[in-house]
């Protein structure tokens, strides 16, 4: 039986922000692909009874839920390779930008599952969105953790892969060149490390299961 | 010149953690009150950019921002009676809760300002709040930190008197002690502690200020 499993579902931002973690850190641990949103594991349930969400990590049968409570929680067991500076002032900089994160990625995924009026409200947010990190997260860095990935690097990972997927199926362009030029430069080099190059979903696969997620929504909300 | 400075609010929950941790910690401190939310001084516009909000906490001339994230700095900056525990797997733990309260919270913030079905709809989930701290949150132990105050307490430490002041404002009962027996003694508990008890708000004054931002707010709605 391994010692560290992951409880996740493959194209999910929060549990690649884990796999990426347990690849950055070389942790050897066991997948288990979760069926979500309807037919979860009850042991998924048993592990995570408050939230009943991926991901999950467990660690010698313990679990630590959230993903990126389960990162720190990473980086304090295997200290090799750090994904928080040791500095507190630093620490603390790391830790706003991971709660920006956290607290206004939702603006993009409402985007994908609305229209009209509020598919525009969502637009401009997410663009304001983008535009707080451009001005203030990043700055001439080429990570945010500096040189190497960090953990807000890890927290915004999700806008390298399902940020585009999200523009070419509701068909509107956020993260343009020349109007987030840091931001922009910034998802390239985090693609092109290469442990997250393999650890990246498939980006057609992923298309096709979120169009499916867009239509059910528009669908049953447009019924409703 | 002050070496830490706290730019914050006295009826502000958030203000309020900040000001316990480093009540605490025996750590003196300059306080700077804001006139929030309409004249917030140019130097808090300058100290917190993102979210233009207090809490911020200004170490050495360097802003630190969101009431949790300070908490954290402060506990990693003067490491003294520790906020969070040693082991990873309780830090974890703790940080969880922490979330939770930062995610959360905020339903009870709605029965203030809500009416009718809206407030039905936050009465409840405040309700089912309550209950999942009381299933799994608190366990038999006397604080969440164990037999001290740890960063979880600060975390929910609005409950032993906000909470209060809303129910009263309100009209509504939410904490009850046959319902909620673990929370309701903590919350007495919570407030025995000295430090605590010296550094909340005038209830009455809370009362008044808060009866203000109910007026208002349904006021407004209704006019809307």
């Amino acid at each position: 039986m391994a010692n560290v499993k992951l409880h996740g579902a493959w194209a999910s931002p929060f549990s690649c922000r884990v796999v990426w973690a347990l690849k950055l850190k070389g942790i050897p641990y066991e997948n288990i692909e979760e069926d979500i949103p309807n037919n979860k594991s009850k042991l998924l349930l048993q592990y995570n009874p408050v939230h009943k969400k991926i991901p999950v990590l467990v660690h010698g049968g313990k679990p630590v839920c959230e993903s990126m409570i389960i990162i720190e929680y990473i980086d304090e067991t295997w200290p090799q390779k750090p994904f928080l500076p040791s500095d507190p002032y630093q620490r603390a900089r790391a830790r706003f930008w991971v709660k920006f994160a956290d607290d206004k990625s939702f603006v993009v995924r409402t985007l994908l599952i609305s229209s009209g009026e509020e598919q525009e409200k969502a637009k401009n947010e997410s663009l304001e969105f983008l535009r707080t990190i451009e001005e203030h997260g990043l700055g001439n860095k080429k990570f945010f953790g500096g040189e190497e990935i960090g953990i807000v690097d890890i927290a915004f990972g999700w806008m390298s892969l399902w940020l585009g997927v999200f523009e070419e199926i509701v068909g509107v362009k956020l993260l343009e060149a020349h109007i987030f030029p840091r931001l922009y430069a910034w998802t390239k080099n985090f693609k092109e490390v290469p442990v997250i190059k393999q650890n990246l979903p498939d980006r057609h696969e992923l298309l096709l299961l979120f169009k499916g997620v867009r239509e059910k929504s528009l669908g049953s909300s447009s019924s409703s």
